[in-house]
């Protein structure tokens, strides 16, 4: 975790309890400046760290500040935000293009805030023309009212999401390797003259098709040495014999 | 919204809080259809209703199953949110890269399910097996506990932002149009004589340059009609004189 990740900025948090789910929200996806403008009950605050499970006991302490202005003299780029639309000039991102937004700026060693207003009024229009851009979450247009900690949770996990380098998909096989074709090969030869040996293919001309289709469940389902291997033993134990 | 939207099945969850958070998590990203494997303290549950903001009124109610394998019946294809990894072979996908699969097979009409486990244990084993797939959301290492209701929360996002057609960035501009390139071409031309009466470019040789340098502020800044007007009105202040 570096110190270069962006600010998280809370202004006006009236419970404590957000501020705690805040914390551990953004220290859940790497992130550990957390700056507060003017919290109702002030701080600390016991609430807040209930609602932090730990998460700001591995933080530096927060910063508190009494105006918005005073919170960000020292960044360079801040996105607001905003459930509803204002009538201001203002590029408005999506979480994910803010945060990749973010990511290339952070990259060009630009210090970056992600500004969020009081849980119930949402940021002053003063406030928003203080910041560069403006994001907002898509949501059901329907039942669309995040919670405070909800917002940071997603705006941080898009943070995170756009430096992760987690592979899209990967089969976890344990212990057990992939098996070689070779192996699943043995495996298929061996079912197919047992199932000729137990007459399934009733009709020779349908034969051909029937192996590829069973052929076809085999190589998808991207066996392992050891399920290959168990494979032999169903069989085995299918037609009466002990595993070879 | 639509009935064929994936499942969100809670296995034995512990508080009724989290299955209410989880109820308007599920429904600020449109899903609407919950079940609930074996709640503990029973069903309907007050503390649920309470957490869920109007969520629940505004969804089917809940179905309450016995089992995993009873609530999973009529469903295509599952992912079973996990954060460790255990000794089972099964594909794990990132948040983002399993609801960008769920969409394509939901597009093929497939019914598709996301199951998590009880908050402090999370699945068991013989549940994992039942699911088609994992998912595992990648959070900082040092600090990985997610509560359930935010989980459900970040797979719901993901689920919607695989649909969701809102523009990466656009500007917006209220009521005001951008710009035109002829109107902003008026007004930079303005300033530059202005500028010049004002004897601003001490330098002549320097002046095509500074010239241009002031060009890139007002061609990036992407000003509005009403914006220029806006400078015109600046100008003329500065120089004393009343708007054009």
């Amino acid at each position: 975790m570096s110190n270069d990740n962006p600010v998280i900025i809370l202004i006006n948090p009236q419970m404590g309890e957000n501020i705690g789910a805040a914390a551990r929200a953004m220290l859940n996806f790497g992130l550990i400046d957390l700056r507060i403008v003017a919290p109702r009950d002030g701080w600390p605050n016991e609430r807040a760290i209930d609602m932090a499970a730990g998460a700001l006991d591995q933080m530096p302490e927060p910063q508190i500040f009494e105006s918005l202005k005073d919170a960000i003299t020292d960044l360079n780029y801040t996105y607001a935000t905003t459930a509803r639309r204002r009538d201001m000039v203002k590029p408005i991102f999506t979480p994910r293009s803010a945060n990749k937004d973010a990511a290339e700026r952070n990259a060009q060693t630009q210090a970056i805030g992600f500004v969020f207003g009081p849980e119930r009024t949402g940021l002053s229009n003063d406030d928003l023309s203080l910041c560069s851009a403006a994001i907002t979450i898509p949501t059901n247009p329907e039942f669309s009212s995040l919670n405070l900690a909800q917002s940071v949770l997603l705006i941080a996990h898009e943070w995170y999401s756009a430096h992760d380098r987690t592979p899209d998909k990967v089969m976890d096989s344990g212990d057990s390797r992939p098996v070689e074709q070779e192996k699943l090969e043995e495996m298929l030869t061996r079912l197919e003259s047992e199932l000729e040996a137990a007459r399934f293919f009733r009709d020779e001309g349908l034969k051909p098709t029937m192996l590829r289709n069973i052929r076809n469940i085999f190589t998808r389902a991207e066996l392992t040495d050891q399920e290959t291997r168990t494979f032999h033993g169903i069989i085995s134990a299918l037609i009466g014999k002990k595993s070879p």
